[in-house]
């Protein structure tokens, strides 16, 4: 006998699949859906069953597209420089890059990082379009905006590698490393204050 | 020009209506949802779909049951006991008890505990039912399985009010306070230590 119903047991199963979501938090999710309307509910599933057939990849740039969009409008706007390309790993991060209102070239997602431990290897990424844009669009710099970790590293320096084999230049910067805004100095890791000496500016 | 493709961004705005859930996580649960399959999604939109209009609340008990019920299992099973209740606050508190499998008699859920600065008042929850079911089922003892708070210990006041002005004779238990397993002694705050001492048992 089972203790609660059948329909609710059924969406705590599947809220559950969500990525970082356990039991108890799938269930006082479900617990919440049904305490409110249920047009809430009826909203969210048509969210959910549109998901899939109405977004596509850009060819292009790997960003998330609206299925009746041919390329990403970060891309197709002339006022976004498509002789600078910023390196993402995640079609996220472009919402995070967009939100400081500063940069105003291209993307291009690579859609991870390199990381033999997850079997993601460079032939599961799109480094080889990468390196055919820039000849393509005649790109002048690539920010290479991954996280600060190894397996960033070590994409960056494999990019590098596919960059000088084409024979190809242009110049490659990445993020600056150093002490993030509102975070005391005591409280920094050594990697981090580390990286922040090597990269002082003068005032 | 929005950076995401809409269908995300409703999805989005959906996710961060659950409890609890903030924008940053809503979009982590999206992509999540996105590159999983779409039957996945899908699954989830019908659970989300079927979800209100399969459940309704056990009129005795208050528990939540499918449907096609009348009562919740957990009463008309001849196996439960009718002359215990177990008190609780929320239908999920069922799960937790049951999982225990030390518990044979039944349930009432209030629905809330008295809660004056959340406005919830002792008119929005069960409690009249209760002493109604107490009379009706020759009730012996309640078991208030109430959290630990102000709020759930000012219910029990007014419940006890409650069941003296009906001039009901039956005995009221509440769970005991004390140390929980695997907590170290000094860890533990003062006023779980102090009903820890005042509930002390000998071996």
């Amino acid at each position: 006998m089972s203790v609660l119903p059948k329909a609710l047991e059924d969406l705590i199963e599947q809220l559950g699949k969500l990525s970082g979501v356990g039991p108890r938090t799938a269930e006082r999710y479900a617990l919440g859906i049904l305490k409110r309307s249920s047009n809430d509910a009826i909203e969210l599933a048509k969210a959910l069953e549109s998901l899939h057939s109405s977004i596509k990849t850009c060819p292009k740039t790997f960003a998330l597209i609206s299925n009746d969009q041919e390329l990403s409008s970060l891309y197709t706007d002339p006022l976004r420089d498509k002789k600078v390309i910023a390196v993402i790993e995640d079609p996220l991060d472009i919402v995070s890059l967009e939100k400081t209102g500063q940069f105003k070239g291209t993307y291009h997602v690579l859609g991870g990082v390199i990381s033999p431990l997850d079997g993601i290897g460079p032939e599961q990424l799109h480094l080889h379009s990468l390196v055919k844009r820039i000849s393509e669009d005649a790109v002048e710099e690539l920010i290479l905006a991954l996280n600060a970790s190894v397996e960033g590293e070590s994409t960056a320096l494999y990019l590098q590698k596919l960059i000088e084999e084409a024979e190809l230049t242009v110049k490659i910067t990445r993020l600056a490393r150093g002490l993030p805004v509102g975070i005391d100095l005591e409280y920094a890791d050594q990697i981090t204050l580390k990286h922040a000496l090597e990269g002082r500016t003068q005032l």
